[in-house]
């Protein structure tokens, strides 16, 4: 990866923790309810989806200023699925990034209730946009509501949990991920097509290449869950096989996963090349994306 | 309270109702995740909130057609905030409404799930509400999302949690009421006058009878609790001392609590006559909750 685009990946991350630090502080809640949502969303994070917000708002040529609050919100969401689904009642993780989950470092009534007010606000954070026009924010709310509900992320983690200790067929699981990871993703990237005013045709093209990041990113996960490392992932080594969760690794193999990965890969370049020579960036995110180690 | 009355919220309850099932076969979602959104949202309910919000839009002059959409959004986020506080993790309840709990009807993590889809489902009719201008929308969703997330109804659960079982004064019962339930008691009035395009004064009046109707609904409330007939309000009588719960009559007796209670329904009256001769239909529905049997 080109150390431009590390710096520059590094540059947005601050960004988007210091942005989420001062819109935290705006949140007022009872005692105990700010501290498990501080803990949670500020404990670490590696900030994909805000970041590809703010890239994409740039190569499409808008003041990434405007980003700001949409890459909160993305990230709020972000954070609120996770501490739901670390919950006893779905996936039972007492880990995240390497710390206690939510539940585990509150209790479970503060993490059901912590991801409830972090939805909220998202949603807030994003109607109070007051540098954005209302009809973008419109169109931001939209996208947003309409990517992380039944439809999509949720639908996506109750298709999870159906399939979980059953024997399920690729296409579903596929399906399954397109959902519950794929929809914030690509809608993290179409929002930065909205901030810049894109036109239908690019809005079009950003989803095809949201929903080919969103295989990249999952199919890199199934096979880091086989051979990353514990400290860096932050969980225990094979947890998902453990769980007798179906993964692109138990059902095609290490090697034909692999394969794949770069399969979506050169989709992804593709894809990207066709934003122009500013849309390289995207290219070498997927790269990283493809290559990450947690 | 005047027959016409009674009338008029039947025909606004139907409403609602026809409304919400309009809007929930839009909701595409995987079929269990359908069916207990389905079932918990249209088992029932008294509708009162969108009640309020289509009397409110009406007597400011608006059409109700413009609260339609709202409507359904302010009871969608009633009753996932319902599905969440069943939960086991929660105030444990099997029972809502006289029939099983969604956690109880399917299980544990589709409760939280259909919970966290109800809730991006509001806000996405809200957004996609095209009759309303693109400004009504974003003050709408600003009023809502602010209404519901740690500083609202999300707070006031926190707080109620955190009381169980504890000597509480009723200062901090209040305060946690007026989040818990009257936030979106108040949001659901006020969003009526947003929907009218009221000025700030009325808005400001409206928030002061929501603020009243919200007290008068949880004193009720709780006097039902040790009053009431368990058919008719779906739940064994008693179950908040039970729990533990201190109530306005576990504080104050029965006699206290309902002295109270006419004190505020004398300050609605007061405020909805403020808002001319069409205002009284307000004042009899305040009548209507301070002597409701369920």
């Amino acid at each position: 990866m080109a150390n431009n685009l590390t710096k520059q990946i590094d540059t947005l991350r601050q960004r988007s923790n210091s942005q989420l630090l001062r819109h935290l502080k705006q949140l007022s809640a009872p005692k105990l309810l700010e501290e498990a949502i501080h803990y949670s969303i500020l404990g670490g994070g590696k900030r994909v989806r805000p970041i590809l917000t703010y890239l994409v708002t740039n190569i499409l040529g808008a003041s990434i200023n405007l980003a700001d609050k949409p890459a909160v919100a993305i990230e709020l969401i972000h954070n609120y699925s996770l501490i739901h689904d670390d919950l006893p009642a779905m996936d039972d993780d007492d880990m995240r990034r390497g710390e206690l989950s939510c539940h585990k470092k509150f209790n479970e009534p503060i993490a059901i209730l912590a991801g409830d007010a972090i939805q909220a606000f998202a949603f807030e954070v994003l109607a109070k946009a007051n540098d954005l026009s209302y009809s973008t924010r419109i169109a931001l709310i939209s996208e947003l509501a309409s990517g992380i509900g039944g439809n999509g992320m949720v639908g996506g983690q109750v298709l999870d949990l159906s399939y979980e200790k059953k024997d399920v067929e690729l296409e579903k699981i596929a399906y399954m991920h397109s959902l519950k990871t794929g929809s914030l993703i690509r809608s993290s990237i179409r929002m930065g097509g909205l901030i810049a005013g894109a036109d239908p045709s690019t809005l079009s093209l950003l989803s095809d290449f949201g929903n080919t990041l969103g295989l990249i990113f999952q199919i890199r996960d199934d096979i880091l869950d086989v051979t990353g490392d514990k400290a860096q992932i932050g969980k225990p080594k094979g947890s998902d096989k453990k769980k007798g969760k179906a993964t692109y690794v138990t059902i095609l193999g290490e090697k034909e996963a692999t394969r794949r990965l770069h399969e979506q890969y050169t989709i992804a370049r593709k894809l990207t090349a066709e934003l122009g020579p500013d849309g390289a960036v995207l290219g070498e995110l997927s790269f990283f994306i493809a290559t990450r180690k947690h």
